[in-house]
């Protein structure tokens, strides 16, 4: 392929070809730093305020101070979209504590291909979400256990793990959020149960599609339904966890018209 | 500074200027990788043998496969250790799982000073381990909580932050390990609590003049002295600790001389 596909890097944009992380960035050493990931739909990223406001307020909470304005920000994210490979793309925004010279902000986009209309996954019960951690919460770069839980799922032919917090309760996924369907509506566990503030959940929470509720494995059992969301695939139904067929039923479809 | 400092990146030894990471290196991406901090004493590396194993069993646990043999990796370290500043250096080594090309292999240094005599230190109770993370007990390149944990002792004046575990115990510092002096001898938090398995922890283990037992708040308060180990400072006694002045008596100084 010879596609040019630009990024944007501290300030200018450049073929990615061209970025180079130095071997000091606080990112590389440490993974200090946060990261979001956006769907980009024929040029155009989605939800993108939603996904500025969680950056930009993890990065506060870090105190990570970045040149550009969140207008700024935007902009960037805009212009490297409008060139991202189509029809789908997954924008990976990513600021790190950088070097002695600043913070490293990076936007780069890859080709997506979105999984089928329904995915598996396994429950790894050894791998704990810590609700109190110091980075509970933020999309940091020290993403190394979702990686490895993402990986035994993988391994394990699942598009997905499901995590417990410390209480042995529901929490995430290694790169989603979930939720379970019940006769009295949709539940998803709070952030205090450690999850991420997905930038979907926060959309279907705010339009009242979603509750939330900690969820217990008791509720796993019980649930009608298994949902898996995120910003690349939006709502998807889990048809398989464990081997065990779930039911599959319309509510994915439905919450994805809300979107 | 004109000096050219070579570092090992990939098999080359080449100045640490021409160093660059990819920005889909999975180390920057994911904070998916290991390191390991050498001191080095006039050109020559420290405990490269203790390093050398727990970085191996890290990948082999990781599942990340490097090309360079155990005597290749030493064989590099010494290397770059021979032309590292003088008279004290840190040595750094980093795998990280890299890109499609293969697993990153770095190895820098840099000057390092080391602090006084004693050391003062921060006790932050908000600050958890989690002895059962996936990654416990790895030098893991995810290491932004450690980091948030310093900058916080950092601000508050002291050299080092006291962490603790999930059962409210002693686990660790966010940049040494740990240990209590009583009358009955110096004890150290086993690696079940959550900490690293140091080197220089490992080394005194090994010669009896430590012994291991969870530390509970209250130890903190009976102990007579509290010493702090890693591979660079070696071993340090906190002689303040929250403000509060601790008794400093010799059993740094003769741990020291175990080294």
């Amino acid at each position: 392929m010879s596609l040019i596909i630009p990024a944007y890097w501290n300030g200018r944009l450049v073929p990615f070809e061209e970025v180079r992380i130095a071997p000091d960035d606080a990112g590389f050493l440490f993974g200090d730093g946060l990261f979001e990931t956006l769907r980009v739909d024929d040029g155009r990223p989605r939800d993108l305020s939603a996904h500025l406001d969680r950056l930009l307020a993890g990065l506060e909470r870090l105190g990570i101070a970045i040149p550009e304005s969140r207008c700024d920000l935007g902009r960037a994210v805009t212009e490297v979209a409008k060139a991202a490979p189509r029809p789908l793309a997954r924008l990976r925004l990513t600021v790190s504590r950088g070097t002695a010279a600043g913070p490293t902000r990076l936007i780069t986009t890859s080709l997506y291909e979105p999984p089928g209309e329904t995915v598996t996954a396994v429950l790894l019960s050894d791998h704990r979400i810590d609700s109190r951690s110091p980075v509970a919460g933020l999309k940091s770069l020290c993403y190394q256990t979702n990686r490895v839980a993402l990986r035994e799922a993988e391994t394990r032919g699942a598009f997905e793990a499901l995590l417990l917090n410390e209480h042995g309760r529901l929490a995430e996924g290694s790169r989603s959020n979930v939720a379970l369907v019940f006769p009295e509506g949709i539940l998803t566990p709070p952030t205090g149960e450690g999850c991420l503030p997905g930038t979907v959940r926060r959309r279907l929470l705010e339009r009242g599609a979603l509750r939330e509720r900690p969820l217990a494995l008791a509720d796993l059992e019980a649930a009608r339904g298994l949902l898996l969301m995120n910003s690349l695939i939006g709502v998807l139904p889990v048809s398989r966890l464990d081997g065990r067929e779930l039911p599959v039923g319309p509510e994915a479809a439905r919450l994805r018209r809300l979107l």
